[in-house]
């Protein structure tokens, strides 16, 4: 069965900017998928801001196994409630790709538990991006190094916890450097930030950046079934102990009284 | 400069449990203040869920080296704008010890970005805590294991963030497992979870329980100045790039502009 | 293609020692490796000590996916340059796992670079292995936890590097807890450490230890080519730099010269 | 008491090349030491490759806090007997500093478990430290960015394990960047690698390279008494452990015997 992936764009810039809209006329989000499609084993299809539930209701995101997010002018707009859903399928094994200016996205610093800040340039620069993992799955077929002509400039220090594992760090013609393709885990979920992609240069359209992010879907669907009550914390009374034992002493819950939250 | 720690407590149970109140007449975190206060290098005080703020202004935050939470019965009604204020002191660099229900507090949710749950049971089993990493400074004098004598079961899964390091391991009576002391970093602060301390036991005037928390504070207390603009995203205009550069293409942002967030 | 596993035994205990003769007539190796050969996805064969290059020439390693490595009694009689090729297939890509007394082996030491210590005690007594990743490959299928009815006590401090994940967390009988099921990277590497596997009880013989074992190898086997000069420290000459650059100043080492090592 | 710190030099180009010898009339590791010894709290000796036991004896190992490693030219003519010894005092506690192109030393590359290779070239060219981890106490005093204006590339891939926190990436003039500073625990021994330090350019005369050597080595240095037994694996006799048990079933080892290795 393919990953079934969601590219999730806002879709403010596609519609607004003339240069965005010249290079995108579908929106970035179907660029994006499309060239996942070129894979046979994903499935992508789309959804945008000014869906109901941003296009992200809970029967088709338990139905998704990778959610790529783009998003840049408006964060504040994204409903507070369908963050919260996002993160709890992520917690349950959705896999979430976070590109460019997602990093100032609700839902990756809901996840981070950091501010996710960085240093920034718009100045058309050439960003080189280096492979400092290259068997990681996320860098299958990627050369040791690849440059994107026109980019922005994303700096450090990039306000993330320490990443599971660094794969991409990139070289920019204005001097600065920055961690641009980490992973991590959060619950069952895997989770890739990935810098390149801002939407006045063609970077979507490069063959380098479609092959990571198609590695990066593949690499974060799910291979276990979701962890769907991750959020539950169980009591195991003590008839159920794995270890015989009674109860001694004073206490506060009554017996099958559910604790606090 | 002795450390200035600020122990936060609920004081529900401590008021209205008599098992509580016995144990801690002055309540819980009046304890552990005490006990931390038995440091020549700390000095401790308290603040709780009833005060205005939460006891937790933001000049007192600002003056504060680590922070501990204990709440339990009522996580809910923390204000969401004081958990906002405690974690971006925390990013600044505000060290913060989570104490065993806090598991499930707003602030250590957070900052970790993942569910933090856990199963439980509460039949005052004994709980035997292992120092896996015996030269980290939270282990100081702490010896390779030590009992509490009546606990309540904390037990894995634990739905955190694979930790910096993990620090303790317990074992329980019934049969379980818990990684019982574990660090992070979120920004510039340290963060410490550590399982023991169920309110209806005597857990916080055990001597090994101190001193976990006097090293705790000791180690997360930092050592360089508050990352005061942790949360800014600064522009690095074109002549201000450390490597000569010229503008090129096309633009979204006019000079001087903020960035998007 | 199945997974190539070589089940790598030592094969002392199972020829002198009447207990494990029984339990293991084939010796330990030859089980694991039957049950390996239960999964369709696997193809498993065998090498041990005695054997001329302990079973383990060159271009058998060149073909192997997945090493399994079980050695307890003879760790010293291990050629260091087989461990130095091992070594360097890991770095490649090959996964290995070690296996219980492994903890002690010569490559075991050699990928973490500690001492990889541990205490223990053989009483025959009950061993229950806790699943603190649920999610993770190497716990597919596995319950939230399982009980070996006798096994060997492994407890900590376990002398390893902080682990990129950890797995499995172990209690046992006595009153100790071991972090039992460890992954680690090296190079392209993927490493797991499990500890059950004491050799006068039948733990191989156990379904729930043979499917980690079954899920730890295909965890385990590379998803990429080998990365094949990973031990080379390539020169890139000033007129192969990905940016244009001219040299300046002195320098020690002329033209086309190899770097020290 | 000041930390004991000791910087040990190759010492071959320093009195073999003329360039060097310019840089170093007293040789690389007096000119560290002497930058050490500004701090008042650290007391900094030097030991060299011709001293007998590479001037690192036993006794000596034992009093000192904190290694620092310069070797190039020689690996291979470091006694492994020594490199062993050197290893064991960082599992006990001693922090080590591995500086340049040690990262092809053998004490490196038995601490780390992998290669440590990169890509290098000798072009004079510009690198810049970019502190990542600005709150780290390795960065303590150090600038968002500093430049070493004559420096010897080296580049990714660099085949080291995951960090345990990454503190400095570095952007060359070519068009590489480096982790080139990184941390490790190892046991109870802290680790930090920094990569600028090429012997033929004035690297370790420049202030913000002093300044980072002098954190590290107050960093590294443990604030444990040291793990002494670390490679010991001790048995846990039935009649010590934590929990009453009986013995059950068969077993291997006669009582009191010692565990193999």
């Amino acid at each position: 069965m393919p990953i079934r992936a969601v590219v999730w764009g806002e879709n403010v810039h596609d519609r607004e900017n003339a240069i965005v809209k010249g290079l995108y006329p579908d929106g970035m989000h179907q660029c994006i998928a499309d060239s996942l499609n070129a894979s046979s084993g994903i499935e992508a299809t789309t959804a945008t801001l000014e869906q109901p539930e941003h296009g992200l209701p809970q029967a088709r995101l338990d139905e998704t196994d990778v959610l790529l997010w783009w998003g840049h002018k408006v964060h504040g707009d994204v409903d507070d409630a369908i963050v919260e859903r996002v993160a709890a399928r992520v917690w349950q094994g959705m896999g979430i790709c976070i590109l460019h200016s997602g990093h100032f996205s609700k839902i990756f610093k809901r996840l981070m538990g950091t501010p996710c800040s960085l240093t920034w340039r718009e100045a058309g620069e050439t960003e080189r991006v280096w492979t400092v993992n290259p068997t990681h799955p996320i860098a299958r077929g990627i050369a040791p190094w690849f440059d994107i002509e026109q980019s922005e400039m994303y700096g450090e220090p990039f306000a993330i916890p320490e990443p599971l594992e660094t794969v991409f760090i990139s070289w920019f013609e204005g001097g600065e450097v920055f961690r641009s393709g980490v992973t991590y885990k959060r619950g069952a979920g895997r989770i890739f930030y990935f810098a390149p992609g801002h939407e006045v240069y063609p970077i979507y359209h490069q063959e380098s950046v479609q092959q990571v992010l198609r590695n990066a879907v593949t690499w974060a669907a799910a291979d276990a079934p979701a962890w769907a009550d991750i959020e539950d914390a169980p009591n195991r009374p003590v008839d159920k102990a794995p270890q015989p034992i009674s109860e001694k002493g004073p206490r506060l819950h009554a017996a099958g009284e559910a604790g606090y939250r």
